[in-house]
């Protein structure tokens, strides 16, 4: 099987390298990069050396790159997919975008919180948060893979959603990014000395990822649902963590929102339920494409605080997206991401 | 002016020494530490060589130690200073306790959440967050200085509670400390290999400043308040970020919300309004005693958001007991604290 | 293949799973821990939670254990090894030992540095830094894994050694650790906020490693070396960087050097050569076996300076131990170790 | 006392906007920046609001600036302070400069290892290493404060050099520095994820601060001396740790290598003896204008390892920077200075 990654210099892209090379049906054929066409990779990279020594083709090629692919993963900010996609219209290449294009059912949301027109409404796709779509991922041609906050914060509150435990007006997700989630272009921001033993937010009331985990958890709950969401900025590399709060509706007991964690997560190999009144932490799941949640509840305020945490560069991006790979490819879910998280 | 610190080993009693260092009006005159009797403070603290070579005394001193000094600080856990009070009870040494012993006026509530009797019912106190409560410690013989996240936390949210903007039983706050504030003993959870490149949270729905937010919150806008405080640790050394939540009461405009805030804060010399829109860092006040405010509106949800940061050793500890001892003796409020952030 | 730890709650144990979890021929049996025995390893370290649920069982079981393993891994601080050894001496297995019981030659250099009489001199034995005693390792009963300063040291300067290029009395290697290297048990020079946004030296002059490294080269050169070693601890969890200086033999050309690099480690997978006027980074390899290693020379002062790179738990130790087993069983060397460093 | 500063956006002009702030005698007239032009400072940098809004200026505008300032302080890359000084010549403004132009007795040096011609042989200079140049500090026009990695190397090498203890051949110096030393421009190299958690070298047997080091050694012992000096990257904000190297003469005791540090530097406050076998550390001497020193000797080497420890942006640019104006005005050279490191 063979996959190409359209935008590899980026973390999510090299990430898709360093977890493909340990997929054993997967071989990679092709990497792009506009930036640094016809630069090596291992140049960019220096931890490739000897592992990746390929070049960067041009995205000028994509449609003899799909040609040669079974799979085409696109890690390019929202814009550039749909006009690939568009391209490769008629090609059996299964192509999973990382970007926003393919998240929203409804592209008029897309549009109102991207300000772009989405000129693709190709039907045949699904929305990539493996535990709650697989039914289609498995069929879809195009996938928009979840982003890396809205697929923890999705995880955590789609129980308590499902089973109709909270109110919907009272749902917050307060989530904690690594600096990775912001890229590889060197900003003041993220300069070492400025970022270094210091904590801050961004985004509020206004973060692109605020639609997107309404519009799943509409999906699970048939509910609509408006949250905020306040995203923040850590001193650490990789991971997420997410304190989503919801106000339980009355009566609630703890063994009903137990039962809501268990029976939706029993099966689900990415998904480790730590329990009520556990706390997961970033380090726990890093390198790695797990999900780990706990809740608590508080008797005080009749709230259900639920925690999640991801590496935001896995589960939150590659990880996921090989993840969908395999359900589209029929093959076990688990193929190529049966990591130990890589600890201290 | 001779001041002692009684439990100056850990990180507050030595954060105590470097501001006062640089007071103009005071000398230290004792330090006590039960494990580190006898030895010197240079020792255990290397970065204090030539600075301060004086000696640990033992607590059993403590009213010689008294006798001697016109302020003392406590930096003990609670439940010592209490003691230390009543043994001292009619000194006439101002006492500042950086526990919480002093900060409730229920002792019940204490007692409550702190599982020890309180033993002293001692009238002449005041609780030690001096910006809202600066004339009772002007006066009161006994500061019980405020928690780190309770300053922050207090101080965000007070202008909107004080002028009834919001629904009280709508609050949420969600902090971030760095992990000074779990004092200097080495534990496995604080553990460099462990703690770095990670975040979690800790004490959801339990920890101790909730009722003291929630009292402060009530003497404030006179009101029953109960709050959701959820704190998180973060790879930092120094600083305190809350990221509070509250529903807006209908019609209450953003200007009414600004003005809230610029009308309790206007004439604050260590509280930094940075306005509507805007973001605190813990960076920007890392080794002051500034408390950094900032809110957004979110007219999806009617919620108000409001961060804060602080230096938890600082704002959250040494700082403010300073600045509560120059109100106590009426000195001006900056005397020792007027200093620029250390950056980066 | 089953492959059991004894002492398997330290860093070293815990990387030794991490690795074992993806390697096709093993599958791990008993683990030990003298502290935690009866405690489930999951509870230790949360993130093996779902992937590794065995009890620790006690040390009084290692003979039983060692019967049905075929390679028994030996994480316990130096001392406890050759009891060991000596307690299974006739039984078939495999041992790898990462301390320091079996890597001395000379029992009497071993018992000069570490203080301890050696009780065991077991013949069957090989000093584990794979890429220069592949041979003994393949035969021997007993391996001796290579330190993880002592690895990156060698393989920086065998070549030149090995080659006859330098001054042997004029070699220093300046080293840098993460403070995973320092273990698992939280002390205060370890505590994150006293360890944090600083950098330090320790053992100048009396470091173990040094006899070690003066060992090796002796082997690999034929002459009696003693160096100056001066180890330091940075703020990271994983990763050694070694800066070695030599005076280079009157007119030796860098083609010369050069060619001693190569001719050396041009077949070696593990050793990735950047090449002259190069520089290794600890990130580059962190997580894998890999020993990135460059090289610079002063015309002003005739000193050649070779730096590496390694990650102290992989190749340092867990990962060339792994390389190790396969080379004593048969094995590609690459076996379960050929991954992508995990980056950023 | 009026003090401007040309090239206050970067971390130096910056930190000595911090010292200067807490300086008795001193009032800030003018900043500049060229990039920032009419920007307020507070801006740039929010840990500066309200403590200073004045705008930056242009540098057109030197000359009246200079009118206005008793000192000039400039901090700005090299090759731009010389046509400044040449611009205001007659001017009785003391100028200080933080870059290299005027530390260099011998500008053919200067211009060897700069690359631009020294257009300025003004000769009322002085090289500002304040403890080992104070008299010419005294009574120069000009000062060229001495380098960061400088100043930390020759304060550790000078007491031994000085009472000629050791082999001029033998000497290398190993450093290490915090990333602010770098600047505040963003790169991809200081970027946070590319840093975060690694260490690495550069600038080995090229670095510009060799030949200042070389100069300072030979003023200090009159003899020429060539060393090696390696500088590395840590992940640490502020800080440099030198780890220096040199060969004792023949029959040298310890005791006279105590005696050379303690002669040397017994009555200098911010040079502070930790002793023989000893181990400064960058944190203990954080936000301060101390350099600690520490050595130890190797009696199967005979060599001597000497470390030394200052914050780069203080003692290794705007702390000497103000004692150095200190000196040079004839104030008590403490002044504004006499502070406790921030730990933790």
């Amino acid at each position: 099987m063979k996959a190409s990654i359209v935008g590899a210099s980026g973390y999510a892209g090299e990430e898709l390298i360093r977890l493909l090379h340990g997929h054993p049906n997967v071989e990679i054929a092709h990497l792009t990069s506009e930036r640094h066409t016809g630069e090596r990779i291992s140049k960019l990279y220096p931890h490739l050396k000897n592992i990746y020594e390929n070049e960067f083709e041009s995205m000028e090629n994509v449609r003899r790159i799909a040609e040669g692919s079974d799979v085409l993963f696109i890690a390019l900010p929202h814009g550039h997919a749909m006009k690939i996609v568009k391209e490769l219209a008629e090609l059996p290449v299964r192509i999973i975008d990382l970007g926003a294009d393919y998240r929203f059912t409804d592209t008029a949301v897309y549009e109102e919180w991207y300000h772009v027109e989405h000129i693709d409404t190709h039907a045949d796709r699904a929305y990539g948060l493996s535990e709650l779509y697989r039914e289609q991922v498995r069929s879809a041609r195009i996938i928009g893979n979840a982003g890396c906050y809205t697929t923890a914060s999705i995880l955590a509150l789609a129980p308590l959603v499902k089973a109709h435990l909270v109110n919907t007006d009272s749902i917050l997700v307060d989530a904690v990014s690594g600096v990775s989630g912001a890229g590889r272009s060197p900003k003041e921001s993220t300069h070492y000395p400025e970022f270094y033993d210091s904590f801050t937010a961004y985004g509020a009331v206004s973060h692109r990822h605020t639609p997107e985990i309404e519009q799943a958890l509409h999906d699970v709950g048939g509910e609509n649902i408006t949250i905020n969401f306040t995203p923040h900025l850590a001193p650490i590399s990789r991971g997420i963590l997410t304190t989503c709060y919801a106000t339980l509706h009355e009566g609630i007991s703890a063994d009903e929102i137990d039962e809501a964690f268990v029976s939706l997560y029993a099966d689900e190999f990415f998904v480790r339920l730590l329990g009520r009144g556990a706390y997961p932490a970033t380090k726990q799941v890093r390198g790695t494409n797990y999900c780990d949640i706990a809740w608590h509840i508080d008797p005080r305020t009749h709230r259900v605080i639920v925690f999640s945490a991801i590496d935001n560069l896995v589960k939150g991006a590659a990880g996921q997206a090989i993840q969908n790979m395999n359900i589209a490819f029929g093959l076990d879910e688990r193929t190529g991401l049966d990591l130990v998280p890589m600890y201290p």
